[in-house]
Parts: C-alpha cells; sequence; structure tokens
C-alpha cells in the first residue's frame, strides 16, 4: 500500500508498504478513507519529537472503513464505518478507567509515532473497540476527519479545562486550526465575549465570521492593554493558549481576571516564566492537557445535530498521491491560507 | 400611587394607595415603569396560597428607576434603572452566604406575598444592594421584566439543574412561559435534541419557532411512547418539568434514561407517585428549587450580548391603569394565546 | 465443584456442579477462597427476582485467586489474588466509558443472578480485566470481600450521591451492613454530625462504636421529631435511606434540609409517595443508584493505607460446606446479631 | 488603648492610640480578647508590603467581643463572642456574590494593610454581619484564633483547591503553620498518603505526630527523587506549596502526577520558572489563591464537634503588653521552635 513515511530530520516519501495485518486479538485494521494532516507532523518533520524513528508511518487522523478486526473485536465488524482516534486508548488500565486516556498505560498518542499512523491506505488500531467510533454509513464522512483531533483537542483543553459558561468573557490567543476549533466549541456555552488573538489578519477575519465577538491583531504588542480595555480593566474569565510559545503564554498571564482560568492548550518547546509574585493572589487557575477524546461520542452528537459544523475549518483538498503537495501547502499556511487540508484515498 | 391589590379569593381591584417609603437603612424605594403578571399571581388570586393578606400589592417582576435609597445602600442611588429580583435576599444570612437565597432566613419570595409588591407605581425593595440590579441606562428595558423570574427560574431550576450540556437529550414538558424560558437558556448549552411537550399545539409551534429540535402533543396520553421513540428507547438525559401535576410529573418518570435527571419546576398542589421500585436502580436524580435568582447577572449578560432574546415571550402590553384587562388577558391564554403580558406605568 | 443453587422460591442447595472454563477470550476464572451473603440473595430466595432462573448457583461477592484466563485478558494471569466485583463491566459500552457500569450494556449486576455466581468453589467471570480488582499477595483477603459490594455501595449510593462534606449534617436511616458501610465512609469526609436510625438497640449500640454521633431509634414513629431536634428544627443536609420500604423514605423527606439531598440506596418493591407539594420549593436532590464500583480503586486504597477497616462488619464465619447454617444465621439477623457472614472455601 | 504600631521597615512599638469607634453604619468594634502572628506580618516588618503605611496598626486575625454596633448590622449586638476574620467582606458586591471574598472591591486583606488590624486592645470592623463569626459564648476562644486565617488558608487554598480526595496521594511542602494547618484540615478527606516536606527535622517530627503519612526533609536536595519513590514513580495527586519561594515551587513540578493538581499556598516575592515544555501534555492543574474565608461557617463546625484542633498548632502564650517577645519568639522560630503565638489582652 501507498504511505507517507518520515525519512529523519527534513525527509519524507510517499512509499509503497505492507498492508497491516490484525497482531492481538484486539487489533482492528481500517482502510482510511480521509485523512489530514496536523502541527504535529510538521513538528515531526523538524525532527522536533525523538520518539518517532526513521521510516514511521505519519498521520494519527482520519476515517475510514474496518477492513478487519481481531477476535476480542466486539463493537465493530468488517464494513463498519469508523472515525479514529488520536488517541488509542485500552480501556482497562488505571488511567483509561478514570478517562485519562491520553496516559493510556500502553497506548495514548501512538499513532503516527511509536506506531504506524493514518496517512496511508491502510492502518492498523490496537484496542479498537475503544480507539474507533462508528459513524453513521450514510453521513459524508469528511466532517468526522476533524473530530480525531482538533475537535476533541480545542473542545477539552481549552473549552471545558477553561470552564467556559453562559455570560463569560473568553480570550482565545492564536487563530490556527486548533484556536478556532476552540472557538466553534466555545459557542456550545454561550459565552458573552470570545475575543480572538492572532498576528494574521486574515485568520482573525475568519475568527470573527465563525463567531468571535471582537478580535485583536498582536502584532503591535499592544494586545493585553487592548483586551484588558474590551474587558473595563477587569481581564477575561478565560485565557486559552493555542500558540505554544513563552509570549502568548505570557499574554494569558496579563489578561486573566482574578478567578479566571488559564487553558494551555499549546504544544510547549521551552520553559516560561510564570508570574506568581503576582498571581499567587489572584486566584487563577492554570491547566495542561494532552487530549483525552473523551469527547468524541458528544462532540459526534453536536455534528449530527448540525450544532456543530467542522468543515468550516477544511481549506483544500487532495488524494494520498499528491499528498507532498499537501504538506507544502499546509507548512505554507501564511501564504496558502490553509487551515485543514483534506487527504482522500484514490479507492475513496 | 396606583396598585393592584387583592381582596380576597377571586377578588382584585385598582385602587389607591399610599406611595411607599424608605423604612430600614437598607430599603429602597423604586418608581415601576414596566411589570408583569406571574402564574403564581393566579394561584394567588385562587386563594391557593395562604401568606398572601387580603389588601396585599400583588407582583413580584418588574424594573424601574431608583426613588429613594436609606442609608446603608451603597450600591444604588436615586435615577438609577434597575431590576427587581423576585427574591429578595439579605446577602448576610447562613443561606444567602452559599448562594440559596431563596430561602433567605428574612427574604426569599416575600414581594407581593408577605410585603407589597411590584404591580404598582412604587415598590420599596428591602435589601436594596442584594435584591436589585444595575440596568444600562440606554437600553430598551423591556427585555428586562423577563429576567425579574421566569428566566432565572428556567435557567437555575431547569437547565442547571437539569444537567444540561452539549449533545445532551432534553425534554421539557410544559410550553407556557416557564416551560419556553427554560427552552431558550437550555440552548446555551448545545443540547443535540431538545423535545417539547404540550397539549396546545398553538404553544408547540412556538416552541418549535424558538429551538425545540422536535415538540409532541401530549393529548393522546402517547407522549411516553413516542419521546421513547424518539431517543432510541434510551429515554432522555433530562426531563423537565414545567407544570406542576402528577400526570406530567409521571411522564417525566417514564422517561428519564438511566443516569439522567428529572428537573422540577412545577408548583405542585399534591404529592405524588414517586416509582421507586423502578427507578431505584436507574441512578437518576430528581431535583427540586424555588429559583435563587443568582444567575441573573449572567443573564443580564446574556441578554446585553444578543445571546438571550426575552422579548420573544411577550405577546401583550397594557397600561397598568388596564392591568384588569391584562390578568384577564393572562388567565384564559389558550383563548388569547398570551405569553408574558407586559403592563407599563403610565408615566413610563 | 461444591455450589450453592438457587432451587426455586424458598429453595437453595449446596449441589455439586461442574467446574466453570473460559468460554470467552475475555474471562477468566477464579478460585473463590471467601465469599459473603447479600441481602439481595435473601430476596432472590423469597422468589422477589425474576431474571434468576431455577438451578442458578447465587452469590455475587467474593475473593480469591486466578485459575485461567482467556487470550484478551492482559491484565491478570493464573495465581493472581483478586477481587470480585458484584458489578461486571465490559468496559467497553457507552455506559462504562462513562462510568455507569452497573448498565453496562452487557454486564451489570449478573452475577448470581443472569449467569453462575461466587457462592461456589470457581466462578466464571467475563470482561475479568474490568471486573477484578488486583490484591496484594500478602495481606490478609478476609476485609476485601466486602469491598465487593457493602463497601462500594454504600460509599457510591449513600456518601457520593449525599454529597457528604466536612461539617455535614447526615441522617442515615438503617444501621444494617449498607448502612453501617455507609456510616464508615461518610467518615472519610468529616461531617459534623452523622445520625443513625434503626429500630434494633443492638444494631444502634454498633453504629454508635463505629462513629455515630446521635443514634435514634424509630420505633416508636418519633424520630423525625427527634432529628428535628438535634437539627435545631432545620433537618440534615443528608438522608440516607438504607432500607427500602416506603416508611423509611418517608422519614428522610421529613427531615431534609433545604438544598439538602435523600440519597436512596434501599431496594424499593412498591412506590412511594414524594411530597412535591411541600418539597417543590424545598430545593432537594433525591438520588438513586444501583452500584457502579468506579470507587473499588480508592477503596482498596483507604483499606490498604488502614483508613477502612472493613472486618468491623464481620460478625460471623462459616465454610463452604456448611452455607446452609451461614444462610440462616444471616436471614435471622435480629436474633444471631449477624451483620456480615464469611464463608470460606474448603481449600482456602 | 494599647496597639502594636508599624513604624516604617525594621520598626515596630506597642503604642497608645485612640479606641476605635463605628464609622459607618455596617461597621461594629470588637474589643480583641485573642490575637496571633502571621508571616505576613513579618513581611510587612521587612518593608516588603507597600500598601501599609507607617502608623499603621498591625493584625489580621483574632477573638473578641463585640462593643459597639452601626445601625444597619443586623446580625451582632454588643456583648456577642465573635471571630474576626481575616478577610473583610462587603458581601454585596460582584466579586463576594460570587464567594470570591478576597477581591471584595472594598474589602479584601484589608485589616492591619490598609485599615488597622487587631494586635490591638479593640479593631473597627467594616461590614461586620459579613465580616464576623458568631462564637459560642461558653466555649474556650483560644482555637478559634486560629480560624482568622491560618485554616481557611490551608483549607481552602491547599486541601479544596488541591482537590483532595479519599484514597488521594498528598504532598505538602513547608512544615510551618500553613503547611500544619493544611495538613490537619487534608484529613478531612481521607487520603491515602501525606507526605510532607520541610528542611527542619523538629517540624516534620510534628508533622508525623500529626497525621504525615512520611516526612521528607529537603535539605540534601532529594526530595523529588524520594517522593517519587514512595509513589512508585507516579508523583503525587496534589503538590500543595506552602512555602513561597522558586525551589519548593519547582519541587512541587518535579512531583506533580499526571492529571494531579499543584496548589499554591505560599506567597511569592519573584516570579518561578514553569517548565510548560514538559508539563504541556502532563494534564496538571495549578492554582493560586488569596483566602476568601468563605469556608470559616464549616470550619467552625469542625472544631465545635471535635474533628478538628487547632490548638496543636500553638506553641506559645504572651500577653498585648509583652508583644514585642511574641514578635522575637515568632521571628526566630527555628530557634524557639514556635509554631502559632498566641497573645491575650490583659482584660481578656
Amino acid at each position: 500500500m501507498k504511505a507517507l513515511v518520515y525519512l529523519g530530520p527534513g525527509k519524507r516519501a510517499l512509499a509503497e508498504r505492507p498492508k497491516p495485518a490484525v497482531e492481538l486479538p484486539t487489533d482492528a485494521v481500517v482502510r482510511i478513507n480521509k485523512t489530514t494532516i496536523c502541527g504535529t507532523d510538521l513538528h515531526i518533520l523538524k525532527g522536533d519529537v525523538p520518539t518517532v524513528a526513521t521510516g514511521r508511518i505519519l498521520g494519527h487522523e482520519g476515517v475510514g472503513t474496518v477492513e478487519e478486526v481481531g477476535s476480542a473485536v466486539s463493537h465493530f465488524k468488517p464494513g463498519d464505518a469508523v472515525l479514529v482516534s488520536c488517541i488509542t486508548s485500552c480501556g482497562k488500565c488505571e488511567n483509561c478507567r478514570r478517562g485519562l486516556n491520553s496516559h493510556c498505560i500502553q497506548g495514548g498518542w501512538i499513532l503516527g509515532n511509536t506506531i504506524d499512523g493514518t496517512q496511508a491506505e491502510f492502518v492498523r488500531i490496537p484496542w479498537a473497540d475503544t480507539s474507533l467510533y462508528r459513524l453513521p454509513q450514510a453521513a459524508d464522512h469528511e466532517p468526522f476527519v476533524m473530530l480525531s483531533d482538533i475537535f476533541p483537542t480545542g473542545y477539552e483543553c481549552g473549552v471545558l479545562n477553561g470552564r467556559i459558561s453562559p455570560g463569560a468573557s473568553v480570550a482565545i490567543v492564536g487563530a490556527g486550526p486548533i484556536g478556532l476549533a476552540t472557538l466553534l466549541t466555545a459557542q456550545f456555552y454561550a459565552p458573552a465575549e470570545i475575543i480572538v488573538v492572532d498576528v494574521d489578519d486574515h485568520r482573525l477575519g475568519i475568527a470573527k465570521r465563525l463567531g468571535a465577538t471582537q478580535t485583536v491583531n498582536s502584532r503591535d504588542g499592544r494586545a493585553a492593554e487592548r483586551i484588558l480595555d474590551l474587558s473595563g480593566g477587569r481581564g477575561v474569565d478565560a485565557a486559552i493558549e493555542a500558540v505554544g510559545v513563552p509570549e502568548t503564554f505570557d499574554l494569558c498571564q496579563s489578561i486573566v481576571a482574578p478567578a479566571g482560568v488559564i487553558a494551555n492548550i499549546g504544544v510547549h518547546g521551552k520553559s516560561v516564566e510564570l508570574h506568581l509574585e503576582r498571581l499567587w493572589s489572584q486566584n487563577v487557575t492554570l491547566t495542561t492537557r494532552l487530549v483525552d477524546t473523551v469527547s468524541t461520542p458528544l462532540l459526534l452528537k453536536t455534528v449530527l445535530s448540525g450544532r456543530l459544523q467542522p468543515l468550516a475549518l477544511v481549506t483544500h483538498h487532495f488524494t494520498l498521491t499528491d499528498i507532498a503537495r499537501a504538506y507544502d501547502t499546509f507548512a505554507h499556511a501564511a501564504e496558502s491560507r490553509a487551515l485543514k487540508v483534506v487527504i482522500s484515498s484514490s479507492h475513496g
């Protein structure tokens, strides 16, 4: 089969690889119909993720059709339409039993990381019963590709951890796909104010269209000042970090109101300075989270009921044969204006 | 001043009464600009509420302008535009300190009950600092009349107690003003399904327009069956009782899913049969609540941000001089198709 | 092997039955070292539980040693010391994934009900990875027999649902094994007052020794009055029903304070009268629950740390050969003063 | 009257000052019977708290007797025994109404800071109804001095924010009075493991006596390693910072388990380095909090019921005349082995 393979820092190729097979009774093999590329895949390609070995098939997002199941798989059978979760969960360990699937003792984020991933014609999914989600056979499956990772991530790490509630004021720092997924799911809770911050006016325009009540371009370094103005000097109830660099984290510290939350979503490569000399008495909460995908069933319902429209984030389409161009488009988002790119199998 | 006075079972009159004055340092006197009539006012008129003495000025809802304040009132001054809460809260007692304002040791629901109410040109409000809410001077104040009682009631007793959350399935039994206020505020939480049940097709039509995903006319006694069908046999996550009779409570018992909630809003005049022989193992929660109005600040924000449109429930307008006709219209809602009627002062 | 078999209403016998074997890859077979008898077993014998067929081996509690595991069991191996949960949980279905193990689509309470149970030398446990709990090899295993059912039941259905918290006032109605398990685990949360109610002075004496701050004998019908006196007329924050008859449920309604909780644990055979005509405005919560055993890992920790002493509830010991006498002793608790009886295998 | 007055950095004196009087209708004047000294008072004396003006009477803790009340005070009268809260709360502002008393718009921590405090014969308390708590006339009042500040602080900022629960593992970093108050109130929730960390073996000995399951002397810089060992490499569910310097905060970052909490209590003078490059994926929560004293009623109940014994923290006694010596004793705790020192009025 065809698969996108990591060949060491800066190198990748669409290569021919053997089709995976069921190895353990709890495995399934899924024929991928659509997949996408995540910011993390770009990090891997830069060589920033040491757990990814040369030769690994990348990708942790996708929808497809069950091809084969192991003897202990009871919830799925060949032919079922499924969503692949970016988090593989055994459903049995201490962590999975408390909803901390991201820290599943043997699973977690392993697809396209420590085992082969979804940017391929087929993928093997361990603990299929608790790592796949059934899709309605008839529906258009493209929106669901967005539910493998970015929507649960924005919703769990940003919206739930940010304790967004009716009437609240929220700032989302970063209007990339994750920030926008946060923006869309934040609206599940009717906040009074959602301020979106970015340096790219095009993305801020999209944010405005997708429900931001205010947008702030932070290029001039005066974002904190303007957000405090917008909130009458008080700051926001929830400051959501969706970038992953010290500057944006710092902005969050400057704008969070007393008793507010800083919900970190960004993947950080270095430490940050935390202003405890001021924050110790501000009754704030700071949260971090690798997505657990415990909200996937709920998000499926909101898509099926029409409440959530994930396609709003899809800007480009490619076929698997053309995945090199998909990577280029996604990697140069400022020019291409890409948010999420969808890659369809040839057999799709 | 003019005021609507209760004269014993079945009797009321618009009478001339002395203008109230500040009696305690924590009092304010408010000039009422707009008020409305509540189902409870009709109960009082039937003689069903023994705490209401003959001669009482009725009404516990309204917006107006502060006329005079006591020496210990620090948050309001004459001329301020204010919302009168249906719950009077001292802010100091054990119950108020934990948000149980409805059971304020000296306050609670006293307006138009044990002290004179708002269906008058002026009203005295005890503990004004914690029983009034500031309104923006410039805004149209009519929507806020709906925030004295029905919106906090629907939201706190129905939506919050019903633990409505994204993707949830909800049934609201009763499409009167309270049921519809519940319907509107339930949408703060993006439930996947909101089924509204009533015997009146006109009201069900309104429910549909205001966001119900399904409506069920229960006249034929088969509502439970149909709701179970709509939910694939599972029942609903939240069954909200907004009527107050044994039949509607019983319907809620029949349709609540395992681990679901029955949130009672209705004012009940008699006991009901609780099917513990079946429910003991169903992991359900049943809640009751007299509104605490702790959500009033939040609801104000959702109205000011445009997220909540309370005027959707206002069907008729009268002046205080004409309040007799307002009562007749509201009391015969089936014919008049009244939901909430707004009564404006002549000086408004 | 020897097993206690249900032979229709009023009839049981210790019989010879084939040793169970692994049937599905997710099964384990456990050699039972110690088991016990539950009030539910007595209900079954009265013919009150129609799901139990003639010929069924009874029992849903026990500790033992893993004898054999299916090919998909990954957390246990032969020789492991284990606790058998009264709730069998697949860990995969919609309900198990949200912690509602009691309503596991294929599992739930099935042991000694729809499949053969633990009052035998061996038992087959479906979905062993998520239905068994590892015990330390070295420890005395007898205390853990109490963790199969009564401690999770008292803790989840009574203490957690009752929202017991530091400084709270609690009444536990019923001082049988479940009521006493509730009493012991309620003390995890430092309530200020725990009033235990029963008709049996002997059991009330035990309650006093196990931490009740007050006891009330309800035989004279004046329990409500006395509990209200003890709470200064206010009632209790949590009223826990641990009997299962209308009278005790009614007592709970009479003594719950505004904003309090009635947490039902009792298995009810008929409906009760719910006084909504009074409670509608009392801001109370009523909960029901079949135990989910989600707290088993936590309870294991509290036993291992010495914080919880389950043996306080064990009054009698028997061997499996003598289980008929164990049943008689347990069934006539008023005379025998039995709380929990432990039945050891001969090979133990 | 006599009062301890701040005279600029490094200087204080017991001076003669005019007895305070009621200034506003919501004020009370309290005759102080017992007071104590807080670590914050030492910070003030070092000149670290710029809001404290020269001439200020220090102290924000104490019990006493109401001497005089303003016309709007309704819950207290002269002669009532009262506890003074370290947080003054108007009960009316947006923040007080949501339990954020620490950020009361006009109040908060003002006693012995921006208004005169309790280390005097008398003190004026603004918003007396919501800033004082009634004590039983008959009881020994000394234990309650500990409820003005350290017990609510340990409980709210450490135990509640740390989400301590039955079976949890907890590390408390710092065995000073606040750390020990946290240790005592942590036991309200039956954690399985409470590890206390300090550099002073004497204080660790006290911690052991007061309920620590393990103690770790961190002087050798290997505390993190040892705590990880004690928790099987996993880390602790709650790491509570009760010192206020970068080193102890850093220790908390090293020992918190995935999905755990770092609850900061310490008053920090400088920023800290937050290891987001590691923690971003650890699903941790970090909280800060200036005590709100919303738990004071609950803590009073636990003292009255005998569940909490605050005197365990009182090591020395002085009279107000001798307060200079009390300060010296408290400031040199390593030598004096002081935890909390109680200062009684001469008239007590």
